[in-house]
């Protein structure tokens, strides 16, 4: 026995069901459940998504049977109707339409009024008692089966048309009447045998045999590979397609035959019904976008057919608990219903709806929650680009940092700073930014980037400021002394101005309007409910207190994340920081060469003796300034970073705060160029070669691997001893201001256990001697990050000396994948797009190989301290599929940006309701 | 009860024995182990090791009982003696030497003749009628015991010991009388008060307590604590102490009481025995290191004891099984024996002795084969400092490859060419090598860098030479302007002689004497013997022909790595690979241009139609200079890849040959410097600024996690087709001449399955045409490095797609642990001196972490392909525990450098032998 291949929708019943998705496609199974629950729809047959794998995997060949049974669906459909295809008394005109498991709009290809031929359009004429209209389909079935099916240009048959238009000295097609549609049919018809060397198929058997195989390839076409990648769908689940009675139709002229209607219109707040067939149209454009002008009044117009549609509609919704996106047709005074689907929406609309629906009483709260993608929430926190808007694409960068602006491009930061601060919109576009730019950074609108990837400094500066980056984007050649930047031939001179969008990257010419965003009331319901379900903590990242008070007010519980080192860019505080690295780098060159000396002197004979004895002393004569120099600088910057803590302590009242420790390779604060270099030097009093000569030594070839974490503050305690002692004097100060101060002291770039020993004995001593200095005590947690695999291989180790952990999955990814995030534009994209990589492994968790180092590490830390608190703080950029991994693997809480504090708390509520009943997560679909 | 501290060796017979090395020490236990063989050892005691840890537990205080034990001890000695110490009838003296569980040649302190004061000095006087002989022992007991015991600078004592001279107007010490030693003796115990404010003590008891404590506080001494760090040995060991009767000297004069001796000479090649008690003296320079003058006839001096003499020595060596490290003295024509412990050795000596031993039936070979340390057959195979020779080490820089030389410090590689030519010995000294450099790097003996790691340039360069190498010496300031470079103040200029010893990374001034490396029969007699044990292969990294064969003569069983990337350096193929890199930038960016436009023109509208056309025109006209550059450039980069091969597939001659396809990334090929870039672009056509563009373009922030490895294959698959090429054409080339030929290509980096797939599509692609135009096949496998985490984690995926995995530690230690080889030189150090890492975990394995990685990887693989070749080829440096670890995970083959072959075959041998007798690895303590 063959498969079955074909499931009938006829005489209101269906061989298939709503649940049937897999097999018949979100649409073909939602025409089957239609017909079961008894509301109008077309007769018609779904050929199942096997019929098409089977179909590639013979060789694009139907598989057996599957023509057969068409047929005999055809005929069923023909007795039902009373109509024949191919016949000419009263012709059965069929559309082949495409459908898969997920709705992929205007995807995939959909040919309408088959069983259209010189024979059936006479009988056309006849039923519709008019002959232009029936040319008129005609024409256009040819057409759009000669685009679609036999995948000709269809420029060549609108040329044609166009010189028909011409000769007549009409305008509109409307003009052009039923003799000129009647030879026009004859050169469409010339069109199809010069391209394609046959005979245009009127055999509407034959039709239907290609329009199915249309549908099939439609399938693997460019369009619809390029849709199922950017929305992570599965390249093996094949299309249904769905065969169905097309009906004539009433509004014969125009040959709108077909309605898309939402049931609610999110966007206007108000019901879409009370409006029917009126103006609110799907937004994703795939339906006719709208009606006839004169339909407006469509509810006077017709009313039985109004009160019948909003009945079905209502009936609809409250099956499926969703807002639908309905498809409809009205043949001779009847309605059909042709398509009912869950219907995609903006943000501001899926949490609108979802909300409004829990008030109706049409789904719960849990419900409401699992309704809306955490990713959408971006929309609602950032300007956003009018999707309506036509742009003009430039260049793709990485979207560094959400958003989007509009700004006049410039190319330093003095000028940035300038306009800004005169109130003209100004986007700064830099080969890369670093410290001395932050001021520029300040006043424009958005950054954009030549190189770097997601962790530059651009890209990291711009997020803290919640700011739209683009960066890294290799196509653009920046070219300083001409003030301008190209892109292949484009160039982009001072002044003209441009649009980022940092939520995808795109780099657009010209000014575009713009979404302001909207924090609505929906939305503060929608995150009391969130707050419900979610078992996972939420913290932010979080640097400065005015960080910290944007973070609160997302609803942040602590900060998981406070880059120490970001204070450093703020101000002339740079200064300060360059003057500790270049003397300290000369300190301890001196230091160890006085410890050689010394040994030297100690061993040596009779004869060298006072020679040695000459050194010691100039070496220790020489290593006066440096070190003064040095502890000088780390003495200033204690006061800052004191005074940064006491307010981010402040602003965080009684909620934890990790403070990192150094973090970065020192290189990345001294300046590289020239200028600012012999600047410093003379701030400093030190020679420029000696300066440049430092900056040299401090070079490194892999940074990321290199100097940096906690192995600056092994090499140079002094360093960790003076953020320990900021952090603590600062703590004891704001907790005798009756706020409760839990700080967490979270150690970088440990791999060994050692590591953090000998980080946690500096701080610990420092607390203690600032504790009974003071006579106050602070409680305060110390931990590490874990960040690199071997941390993760030997957390039962680390666990022993840690109190708490915090994984960082961006250098996690880094060193689990050998992959520099910065770098990996050059394949990564590539890699993506091919398929090597599912994702990018910096936006969704790689849950197979990083994933497996969480796994690790928790479990090996829980073995030895099952209660240790484990958080992450890498930008899961509230991606369902990586928070939804946290909470499956044990975590505590996770920590992002503040921008991303409402995504990922939706997201953490999601996991803990997909958890509960095991329904998946993050798609309304 | 307390525990038992104190181990009497008195009467002939001992509370100890041989096997209580732990708690008494190597000497402890030899001595005991002696006294109850019945040989003549002097009377004497051991106080514990674990009375050492007591005493640093307690804060520094004997442990309960100890020296109550120790007093009786004493006491059991006087009786059984008839000596008293500090009596003045028969006065007992006593040495108190320190002795830990290794040997720890003269990094601790020791004590003699303990019990001499102003009484027993007379007594000796009477005792040796020797009067002036009684106040020197005094007055040098006095010496060490102020130096030792007390701290004081034993300067001090000497300088007072001149001024005699000088005053008497005499040279020698030997010069000066009884009555001036004896006012000596008074300004000696002057310089202790004044120096430590107390009177010296005269009281043997206070004396032997204060010794104790000086042999405890040896064990931390920095000398003690810097030995065990280099010998990774354990500073919670403890130091045992052994007291014993110091007897009377009948060389009186020259106080020479003590003589070592090694049971065999191994430098000389014939028994030391023969000429006992001869000029052979320990090589450590512990024991004093030669016999005075007129003993050298000792033979026909004191026959008997000679005689006696020789029988105990032989007697030790066969209860050793090892050559014995012996030290006696001769009181009153009697022989004691005063320690005995296997002697340390010279590479050398030690295959030498190893093989002797197995002649004389002394030892099996399995014996034979432990007994020999891998890492000193490096002594073997290339030039080593003269041990004996005074070196002035100027700095210390990785020990980058093997060997020592010395030469003329030169600056630039045409100066060391020309010179080298000349045939005058030079060194090249660079910031950092280049392949420009290459010809330079061929002529001079040796190269000094003062940037980069163990695997940077100059490293990888030279250790395939087998040419000494000092990488990354970061205290050398290289002045190019000058023609000089700097360490601290001293200059180094053009011209000047240094030595290098790239085993242990000094930079040495001046010309020293180097040890030529012989290979000897007794060589290659063990290498059979070895061959008869192992059980894991061992093949060699090679990349040319020449490498190949010296692999094969060092008895490599095959390449197991085989750089395809190092033949692009070769002579002028860089200029190939340059114009390769440069146009494939711009060939690719047009390409994806390219193909955006013409995306662009098939979506475009009408009245764009035109514009997009002319735009795909443009853009394809632009792209063929840059492809017929590109493929012109792999084409004949083709031709030199298959006539390496052809000569690497002869070499290997039926062995296999690991050919890794290009690894690197592609900016380490192209120039950095002006001119050359210059020079580059007219030859290749291309206007400069467009050079530098590219070459800009190709930069990355950290090379080692960016575009390389198979990702470069992925992007460009048309290098790894042109390297498939090569590699199928050579194979079929050299079966045609008869020659078995089994490559095996190995795609690097591969992290993800999927990465695998798409190189191995190309690689069997490009087998099949080649197979199908010669009508011949090879077989062939295609595996992978697994050489970053992820890979390991999903070795399982992997090992769908592989036919052999083989680990390349170099970069899954690097990632693992997050730690750049090539940067790590300004933490490591710092790291493993102050144990923070146990070893520098390029040198050896870091089993704790990255092992853990291996054996993830080997488990998951197995588990899916349980016969599947895994290997490994970072360097492990022959260091046994890293070869034992790769026995025990289950490895089939570790693969080194040519010259490391030798020394991963023994360490082979032991991990098996050490597999089935369960005893340790590598040492001969």
């Amino acid at each position: 026995m063959t498969k079955k291949y074909v499931y009938l929708f006829a005489d209101g019943k269906a061989e298939g069901s709503g649940t049937m998705k897999d097999l018949l496609g979100g649409k073909g199974a939602g025409l089957a459940e239609m017909t079961n629950a008894g509301l109008p729809v077309p007769q018609g047959f779904t050929i199942t998504t096997e019929a098409c794998t089977a179909y590639y995997a013979s060789g694009e060949k139907f598989p057996e049977g599957m023509w057969e049974e068409a047929l005999a669906a055809l005929s069923t459909i023909e007795t039902s109707t009373g109509k024949k295809f191919g016949g000419t008394a009263n012709p059965l005109l069929v559309s082949v339409r495409s459908g898969a498991k997920f709705s992929m709009p205007g995807m995939m290809d959909t040919v309408l009024n088959l069983g259209l031929n010189d024979e059936t359009r006479k009988s056309l004429a006849q039923l519709t008692g008019n002959e232009r209209f029936s040319y008129d389909a005609y024409r256009r079935f040819i057409q759009l089966f000669g685009k679609i099916v036999l995948g000709i240009d269809a420029e060549k048959f609108e040329h044609k048309f166009d010189e028909y238009k011409k000769k007549l000295g009409v305008k509109l097609d409307t003009e052009v009447g039923a003799e000129s549609l009647a030879t026009l049919i004859d050169d469409y018809k010339a069109i199809v045998k010069a391209e394609t060397g046959e005979d245009f198929p009127t055999d509407p058997l034959k039709q239907l045999e290609l329009s199915i195989r249309a549908v099939f390839a439609s399938w693997n076409g460019r369009r619809a590979r390029d849709y199922r990648r950017v929305h992570k769908l599965d390249d093996s689940l094949g299309t249904a397609v769905n065969v169905s009675d097309d009906g004539l139709r009433q509004y014969g002229r125009g040959f709108r035959h077909r309605r898309g209607i939402h049931t609610r219109c999110g966007d206007r707040r108000e019901s879409a019904l009370r409006r029917i067939p009126a103006e609110c149209a799907g937004e994703d454009g795939s339906p006719e976008s709208a009606l006839p002008r004169r339909s407006r009044s469509s509810k006077e117009e017709m009313p039985a057919i109004y009160d019948e549609f909003v009945q079905v509609a209502d009936r609809l919704e409250r099956h499926y608990k969703d807002v639908q996106d309905l498809e409809f047709t009205i043949e001779r005074g009847k309605l059909y219903m042709l398509q009912t689907r869950n219907a995609k929406r903006t943000g501001a609309s899926a949490v609108r709806v979802a909300v409004e629906m829990v008030e109706e009483g049409v789904i719960d709260k849990a419900t409401a929650v699992q309704r809306v993608e955490p990713a959408q929430l971006d929309q609602l926190l950032h300007p956003m680009i009018d999707p309506k808007a036509d742009v003009n694409v430039l260049a793709v960068g990485l979207p560094a940092s959400p958003g989007a602006a509009s700004g006049a491009a410039v190319f330093d930061p003095d000028t940035a700073e300038e306009l800004g601060k005169k109130g003209e919109k100004v986007i700064l576009v830099r080969t890369e930014t670093s410290p001395e730019d932050f001021h520029g950074m300040v006043e424009a609108q958005a950054i954009l980037t030549s190189r770097g990837g997601m962790t530059s400094h651009a890209a990291v500066v711009a997020r803290g400021m919640g700011k739209c980056c683009v960066a890294g984007c290799g196509d653009v050649v920046v070219d300083y002394a001409n003030q301008q930047f190209k892109v292949g031939e484009t160039v982009v001179r001072k002044g003209d101005w441009i649009t980022l969008d940092g939520s995808t990257g795109r780099v657009i010419i010209g000014k575009v309007p713009l979404i302001e965003p909207e924090i609505s009331g929906h939305f503060r319901t929608l995150m009391t409910w969130v707050d419900e379900f979610r078992k996972l903590g939420v913290r932010a990242n979080a640097d400065t207190p005015h960080d910290a008070t944007v973070a609160r007010g997302f609803g942040a519980e602590g900060i998981g994340l406070c880059r120490t080192e970001h204070m450093f860019f703020e101000g002339d505080r740079i200064d300060s920081v360059r003057r500790m690295i270049l003397s300290s780098t000369e300190y301890k060159s001196l230091e160890k060469q006085l410890e050689v000396a010394r040994a030297e002197a100690e061993k040596a004979s009779n004869d060298r003796k006072a020679a040695s004895g000459i050194r010691v002393q100039d070496l220790e004569a020489k290593i006066k300034r440096p070190s003064e120099l040095y502890h000088g600088a780390l003495a200033s910057l204690l006061e800052l970073q004191r005074e940064d803590f006491v307010g981010i302590f402040r602003a965080m009242n009684g909620f934890p705060v990790t403070i990192r420790t150094l973090d970065p390779p020192l290189h990345e604060f001294v300046p590289h160029d020239d200028k600012t270099l012999e600047d410093l030097a003379a701030k400093i009093d030190m020679p420029v070669k000696e300066a440049k000569a430092r900056v040299e030594q401090l070079h490194e070839f892999n940074p990321m691997l290199g100097h940096r974490g906690c192995r600056l503050g092994i090499v140079y305690p002094e360093i960790t001893e003076m953020q320990a002692r900021a952090i603590f004097e600062a703590a004891v100060k704001v907790k005798r201001e009756g706020i409760v101060v839990k700080p967490e002291i979270m150690i970088p770039l440990v791999g060994n256990v050692n590591e953090l020993k000998a980080q946690a004995d500096v701080v610990r001593r420092v607390a203690g001697e600032v504790f009974d200095r003071e006579k106050e005590t602070v409680d305060y947690l110390l931990g590490t990050m874990i960040e690199l695999p071997r941390a993760a291989l030997t957390a039962n180790r680390i666990a022993e000396v840690a109190e708490f952990f915090s994984f960082g999955t961006n250098d996690l990814t880094q060193t689990a994948m050998g992959l520099s995030r910065d770098d990996s534009g050059r394949f990564l994209p590539f890699y993506v797009e091919n398929k090597i990589f599912p994702d990018d492994p910096f936006q969704t968790l790689d849950q197979e190989g990083v994933g497996q180092l969480l796994d690790i590490g928790v479990q090996k830390c829980r073995s030895v301290r099952a209660d240790l608190k484990i958080g992450i703080c890498g930008e899961i950029r509230g991606d369902p599929e990586s928070v939804i991994f946290c909470h499956k693997v044990g975590l505590n809480y996770v920590s992002c940006s503040p921008y991303r504090v409402p995504i990922a708390l939706l997201a953490a509520a999601q996991a803990a309701l997909a958890d509960k009943t095991g329904a998946s997560v993050g798609t309304t679909a």
